[in-house]
């Protein structure tokens, strides 16, 4: 833990409850509260395993943790191609759907997330009604996998067919590839959990027009550097996750002379769909950020998360050098604000792979960079930054790119460290949508989640277990 | 001047020099500083005219500054259509040329803003050479006449002929209308102050092909409501003077449809002028400025400012009710950064008419909104706050629609009072481009111009006389 330094004239350090500090200030007296909570809960397995992670282990992890932040932060993906899932993603066959979170089959996964896989099944016109999807399902027509197992991440309750145009992105600095969707945009859409003929007529529209226009400008332009684009969107009130609206609009404005160029009769429904969708970005960042997880991964023997995602039934984590995730419930988005009509008791659980970039530096971790999330938040930049320091007391390192104005243009924590998770109990925010968890309305609300301790002390046990044999 | 309200502790209130507080810091004893200086500098004519203008004129002028205020806060400015000056601008005929600041003849004119008319007059094929334009000045065969008399507003040396598409702002409330020309784009451009073949060819380009493509896209679009677009951008980094990239993005992404529907073979061109042109919403946010501060100047008793302009010579005040210049020196821009290879000494004075942003709440009076700014007036968010706390203390109101995340979401300063700005010696601040003094070269800076006293003065002594009879 780092040192505090207290200002000479303090009489009085309280560390732990605040009760005994807010008597001794009702005395008038100069006292200085310390959060301070006993380790793990006091766990004595947990307080055992930190002691070696924090001991003997330390010099180890903390060399392979400065790899993995290094290469969270010097990755440069680029976004190369727009292809569909089948012809790019490894492993993807004509009978996959790929969908958030952890491995999950179909009758345990939640409602939007499969009437999200539905609309999928209904685009590749494998089935024209919801209940024959069903059927298809029932008969094991229909392989389900979890994007993350193919190097791709995509939001909320995203399903993706083989037909569907996937962004491909580079990160030459460690030969990685990885993958998202195109984003849906607002309204009646499969990602919200939705499966109406619109939801449906929007993959079309996604495969039919977008997906090989917006390729087309692709192969025109310069190479889309994501991340510098990114890190310009976080002056201008991004923080990438929860609101990307900035970021999209750069990358539209630069594209400008090739969108106008297109000579298609289609083109204008492009148009209108990218004057619609603010979150256009969304996906992009979330597969640049996998580009560098999956470049972190490879290291052995860190304490630092690489995978963070959710299916609205199970919240999962994985470490570097391995393949094993830690699953454990997906917990209700806490910090919460419901559209009109709706409370907490209709928001399904946290759902989605976005939490991908909160292991980059982005979403919770750089809240404080945008106003329109701290309206979320509590009201304030205060309580947008109170969320980015959170961060910062779980994080090994900082972003040299993505940088806070509100904090001096100091980088955003990155490199979730799952030692410190559990030591001080302090779980990573993650910026997130919210659906109706039954009734396919779409999206409720947002808010902020926090991801469940269960799996960081799980995969905290694993880790002791790994490096003590 | 409003209270301060005293932590209990302090024992010592210092007011004015710093350096007695600073020496009661040294013996560790609690000290507040008050910055306070002998108000109009102790001169007695201005102070017994502030006597009498806080005075006995003060529940008038207060009144009269309230709805001054609340004009330049509720206008709505709305940009209804690109026609060419002549067409729509009261009182320019065949001859004219608008120039940015108050009336200047030729041979005062500062070497920027000269050959800025020389590329307009060229673009307008009344001369095909420097040399040639010269001699139709020389010969009176060219009109010049300062943008504010016609109800316009045009950024740094910008000079404009008769055919020059304009943007067209109605503020429906105050059945004003204002206009400004459209932004010429970085580079080779006239506004710089450059006269060469590539600047004419822009002002004919924006003639021949932006501006009636772009009037093409207004027609098919929703009205763009000027300050709805810029509220949100101040949520967005921008303060709208040195800095309108988000707000620009914002515009070009609401037309995109319209811009993609464009069935003309010189389109694309016009997409890689806005790809390239982050400045392009300047121009349009001055003429919504313009529109309120028409509205405003027409109520009568008000000491708050409503022209403050400069072209690069001069540097010019109005005040309501009142056709009244208040003219001085241009000064040089204070606070600057310089391109490489260039210092103070190569700096045109403050010119352009941009400066009624900051009689609107933008600009200056938003610097505290604008990371990118910061990096131009210290470095930090404090610096660039410090610059809106300034303005706040000569300004009488907050704006309801530009509100600033950096300060609680506060509203920006609106409403600059001439009294105020006398009193406290504490001069408005605005951010602007800096121009090559002498060579043509262009643009070689940027910083925060701080606005002349010595026409604020002039304005209090005058409004004085007036209501003092």
């Amino acid at each position: 833990m780092s040192g505090i330094h207290l200002p000479s004239e303090i009489e009085v350090v309280n560390v732990g409850l605040s009760l005994f500090a807010d008597e001794v200030r009702e005395q008038g007296r100069p006292v200085i509260q310390v959060d301070w909570r006993i380790p793990a809960e006091g766990d004595p397995k947990l307080v055992a395993a930190l002691g070696r992670l924090y001991g003997r282990h330390s010099p180890a992890i903390d060399e392979a943790n400065a790899e993995v932040a290094r290469r969270l932060d010097k990755g440069s993906p680029k976004l190369v191609e727009i292809e569909p899932a089948a012809k790019v993603v490894p492993g993807v066959d004509d009978r996959t759907i790929l969908h958030s979170g952890p491995a999950i089959v179909w009758e345990e996964m939640c409602d939007p997330l499969r009437r999200s896989v539905r609309a999928a099944v209904m685009a590749e016109g494998w089935a024209g009604t919801p209940d024959a999807v069903d059927d298809l399902v029932a008969h094991g027509d229909v392989r389900l996998e979890p994007a993350n197992h193919h190097a791709a991440v995509v939001p909320m309750a995203s399903a993706i067919g083989p037909t569907a145009p996937m962004l491909v992105v580079d990160n030459e600095a460690g030969n990685t590839r990885a993958f998202s969707s195109i984003n849906q945009g607002p309204g009646e859409v499969a990602w919200f959990g939705r499966e109406t003929p619109a939801a449906v007529e929007r993959l079309v529209f996604l495969r039919e027009v977008a997906g090989p226009l917006f390729a087309d400008c692709l192969r025109e332009a310069d190479t889309i550097d994501v991340f510098t684009l990114a890190s310009q969107g976080l002056q201008m009130g991004d923080e990438m996750h929860m609101r990307t609206q900035a970021t999209t609009n750069l990358l539209i404005r630069s594209l400008l002379p090739q969108l106008m160029s297109l000579d298609n009769s289609r083109s204008v429904e492009l148009g209108r769909f990218l004057a619609s969708n603010h979150l256009f970005y969304l996906n992009l960042a979330m597969a640049g950020a996998k580009s560098l997880t999956l470049w972190a991964e490879q290291v052995e023997g860190s304490s630092v998360v690489t995978t963070m995602s959710r299916n609205g039934t199970t919240y999962g984590l994985r470490l570097p050098g391995n393949d094993k995730w830690f699953i454990t419930d997906s917990p209700p988005v806490g910090k919460a604000i419901y559209y009109a009509g709706y409370g907490p008791e209709d928001g399904a659980p946290d759902i989605g792979d976005s939490a991908v970039l909160e292991l980059c530096g982005l979403g919770g971790s750089a809240a404080a960079a945008s106003p329109a999330v701290a309206t979320f938040v509590g009201g304030t930049m205060r309580d947008a930054i109170a969320l980015t320091e959170d961060m910062y007391r779980v994080c090994v390192a900082r972003s040299s790119r993505f940088k806070l104005p509100a904090l001096d243009f100091r980088g955003t924590p990155i490199g979730v460290d799952v030692r410190k998770v559990v030591e001080l109990g302090i779980a990573p925010k993650v910026n997130t949508g919210i659906l109706h968890a039954r009734d396919g309305t779409g999206q409720v609300g947002a808010g902020v989640a926090e991801a469940p301790i269960a799996c960081f002390r799980d995969a905290l046990l694993d880790l002791d277990r790994r490096l003590t044999g």
